[in-house]
């Protein structure tokens, strides 16, 4: 059976990973036939945003510990991955990976990725195997890869620019719809990043899943 | 368009809402046309338990702020919920039900359920108006509303036995299918309190919400 690697980075769409976003990612997998596996890297938030209020708390979390709960325990940390045991990586959106697996939302298009997170990928690259990311996510395949086309939604977001700034081709998509760059074998969706509901989330997970596994 | 609300009970299956069951719920009141309304208690969560290593951590969470994640900030208070405005409500499961909506985590077969949870429940059943519950959260009916008939997937299970104990009837079901108690408007899925998988979970809920509606 193939397998996919979800990456986490937390829980919840402003301090982490999105949670419809990370939770289609799964049902995806699972009902295209392949199995997941989940990860995220063991290191404290950038910052823990309280949901309701909408104002960032006072308080330390850790984004593992955090992302385990979209997991139901069942995740490792990222160090743990490898590559040659995996057909793909998925990295599903939300603030997470802005602020925790990438500066971007602190540094804007001056951005980093988190290391591990941008070997990761590089690597992943380099043995032929296909790469997918929804909402904001692609900023990582952008940064990382260089020359790939992706798509977070609309050309006119910051986002957009800053991935036309780093080297790659930003494709405007609409929301129930992806962005299939065969060539690099990177497969990207816009997903919250668009003015979407949840079951554009479920459509684009599942075209972006079937489009990973296609590539294997 | 038809109205459900969704009651959250926090965020991640060991203190507060599954997170894949609620995640489903919400999606599969969508995909059938209906629109949801999210609330939870304003309370502090019973406990907060790290998920990744399996032990409760010494914090305090609050059971509508955590939820929160799951609604993306689009939620409620569960005391402003009127039930003149909604068609349905419908719990998704998680400890969280058993900690945070009534005490059966901690007293077992004597449990009670939160006052406003209770008052809820007996409201909308006077009003002939159909609830749904999924994984643990038909302990909440039963105990509210007696004479229901249930499921939490396998009989053998202390919660069926509790469900019995207050005077309810419990059906066993298996995984992929629902409980459906036309004369008292309540469907029921075992979800994960069964061994399934989130594919199970997407069926499941998609099955009751459509229940739901053709009872409205």
């Amino acid at each position: 059976m193939k397998k996919i690697a979800v990456i986490l980075s937390g829980c919840g769409v402003y301090d982490g990973s999105e949670i419809h976003e990370a939770t289609m990612a799964l049902l995806a997998v699972k009902r295209n036939g392949a199995e997941y596996e989940i990860y995220a890297p063991d290191k404290t938030q950038y910052d823990v945003v309280d949901h309701y209020h909408g104002q960032q708390s006072d308080e330390y979390r850790n984004v593992l510990v955090e992302a385990a709960r979209i997991a139901r325990g069942n995740i490792k940390p990222l160090r743990e991955l490898d590559i040659n045991a995996v057909d793909a990586i998925l990295f599903p959106g939300g603030f997470g990976v802005a602020k925790n697996l990438s500066s971007y939302a602190f540094k804007g298009a001056d951005y980093d990725v988190l290391p591990e997170v941008g070997e990761l990928i590089g690597s992943m690259y380099a043995q032929g195997k296909p790469i997918g990311a929804m909402c904001i996510a692609p900023i990582l395949l952008a940064k990382s890869l260089g020359k790939v086309s992706v798509t977070i939604g609309s050309s006119d977001d910051d986002a957009a620019k800053a991935i036309g700034g780093v080297g790659a081709t930003h494709v405007a998509t609409t929301s129930g719809n992806i962005c299939i760059d065969k060539a690099n074998k990177v497969v990207t969706a816009p997903c919250y990043m668009l003015n979407a509901n949840i079951t554009n989330i479920f459509e684009e997970a599942d075209k972006l899943v079937k489009e990973l596994i296609a590539m294997m």
